[in-house]
């Protein structure tokens, strides 16, 4: 989806891959077969451009400081991005930076989340550090032997993360797009919505009060600013039963919370990433249409239906994105997105399209 | 544009490219390097794919056919690009189906094109029969020495097309996608603005009666059908002084004058037009914003400003697109489109920005 911003911006890019058949690859001609954990791959990477940027978080901190300490440019920069590969470092840094975070205390013995569920109860959360996602890396622990459960699955990269469990009202997702000049905008707050810890389905704008909604941009900005965002910044929060903000994790690239721009907002949220690097004006984030929703299609078995891309499209108005992925269940695979006046109809819309993509049987659907 | 479109819908594409540096080949990776009027090319082409589509008419209807006989599916079909290549073979279609066409008759010499003229009146316009595009291949004639001139240019394609000169009020296009299954959806009905015969801006809404648009769209499914579209057609039209439609010309493919649906509308014509080949439902082709306005970026120098593309994004709203071409005096090398709720407005500013990316020196701008 970067990738169809570059088109339109003219900009050259070089996309590391790890196989020619990765999904990017597929879609772009100048392709650098490497791994994005390997110092000469990033190299031969950064010999080649102009500066570097990245769409997910499976990159070495030391590797990117190393890239800068030899004189390349990386947006965001590497400290950043070891902020944003890193739940244990944002908490301590949110937290200290006096930012609402859940309590939460790094743990390397069963017996220590213990002691942190014996001040804040059970069930606690355990994360792993990092390369968590989609409900990967996240452990709901109701009690000592599923705390030790925990230290031996994440006990490569301890300590865990052990945090309180909070009774969630809703979560929600602020877009920040940040130029190294400074110049900032923020997207209208985005609800996400949450099904075994991925995320499933994206609702714009978030039905929450104005004075939440503010609150939650200004907290956003705030944490762009902190990290030193350049490029997208995405703060996942929650919103407590209490009505009270958390903020939850960051990424900082674009992110699925913020698919819906493409076909929703003035600027996607592509679009914005590469005039933030690039450090070009950046566009306007308000949306479109009164109401958009995003559900991810995640596939249900290995093998597409045939004619899933043409039932989708028969759903009125469902914009389709494919990533041109192998399909194995459970993966997200792409996304549909639908706009309009009504949320409801939006709603029903984008989950029917979406379903019809992943390859559920027609039965199943909703 | 198209490739944007196809990454989205995870559809599989060969671009046959003269050049390597060619714009679509500098953005995908499954080029062939060929000429479009090479038999032996198309056939190369034609026998890596389920199907050939076209994004211009530099094709000869001839080798069309020669592929259709051999049993290669092309959508539009080699009987619908041969008269969408033909102007005088739309004339004389158009005007012997009753729909409402310019006066016009086919002229091997000055003479006949005199005689034509003096049932008429002067000037009359002149046109090569295909080929012509941004104004090339047009001249307005004034005269019998003018009129040997025009025949002196256009030798190699006679006869050529002598028509009216119609006085015009303004120009409408009208965008249609149909299926091969017979679905068919039209755009509303944009206004194009042409200076020294090239379209310089297009405007959505066209500021046309209901009527007016009403019956524009009407003949625009009316041409569809009779010519057998598949995919986009772009049919343009006159309106005359007295508020009388005439049809212009048509193109079988994504068009100049729908670019603005790309930022404005439901669905974009490059998307429409790969779900129409592919024969897949159709998307909703509504504007999603009250006015959309798209001008197109003409070089005026040979080298770009330096700046050009940070104060082009530098305009509140203005939606980019270049398309990787190099710059020549007079090229279209982009357009860039606004939407919003105030027509006036949303054209300054989209004025505004091409201006800024076309290289006017400040001085020039708007």
């Amino acid at each position: 989806m970067t990738v169809q911003a570059a088109i339109a911006l003219d900009v050259p890019a070089t996309i590391l891959a790890a196989d020619p058949l990765d999904a990017a690859a597929r879609v772009w001609p100048d392709v650098l077969i490497g791994r994005p954990d390997s110092l000469d791959d990033l190299l031969r990477l950064a010999e080649r451009c102009a500066l570097v940027t990245f769409d997910h978080e499976l990159v070495d901190p030391a590797q990117l400081r190393e890239l800068e300490r030899r004189g390349f440019l990386l947006r965001p920069a590497a400290a950043t991005m070891a902020v944003a590969r890193d739940k244990l470092q944002q908490r301590a840094r949110f937290g200290a930076a006096g930012l609402p975070v859940p309590a939460f205390r790094a743990a390397h013995t069963a017996d220590e989340i213990g002691r942190f569920a014996g001040e804040h109860g059970w069930p606690v959360v355990v994360k792993a550090r990092r390369g968590g996602y989609d409900g990967r890396g996240v452990m709901v622990v109701a009690d000592a032997a599923g705390a030790a459960a925990a230290v031996e699955r994440y006990r490569d990269s301890l300590p865990v993360l052990v945090e309180e469990h909070v009774p969630l009202e809703r979560e929600l997702a602020v877009l920040v797009a940040r130029s190294p000049s400074g110049e900032m905008v923020a997207y209208p707050v985005f609800e996400t919505v949450q099904r075994d810890g991925m995320c499933v389905e994206v609702v714009a704008p978030a039905p929450a009060s104005e004075q939440l909604t503010r609150e939650a941009t200004d907290l956003g900005r705030r944490i762009a600013l902190l990290v030193d965002a350049v490029g997208i910044l995405a703060i996942e929060m929650f919103v407590d039963r209490a009505g009270r903000l958390l903020i939850n994790e960051i990424a900082a690239r674009p992110h699925n919370s913020g698919h819906l721009t493409i076909d929703a907002a003035a600027t996607s949220q592509f679009e914005n990433h590469l005039r933030a690097i690039l450090d070009l004006p950046l566009g306007p984030a308000h949306l479109l249409v009164p109401a958009a929703v995003m559900v991810n299609v995640v596939a249900t078995t290995d093998e597409s239906t045939a004619d899933g891309l043409a039932e989708a499209l028969a759903v009125e108005g469902a914009r389709v994105h494919l990533y041109g992925k192998q399909r194995r269940p459970g993966r997200k695979i792409g996304h549909v997105t639908v706009v309009g006046e009504d949320l409801d109809d939006v709603r029903r819309r984008a989950r029917q399209a979406a379903a019809r993509l992943s390859g559920e049987p027609a039965t199943m659907r909703a």
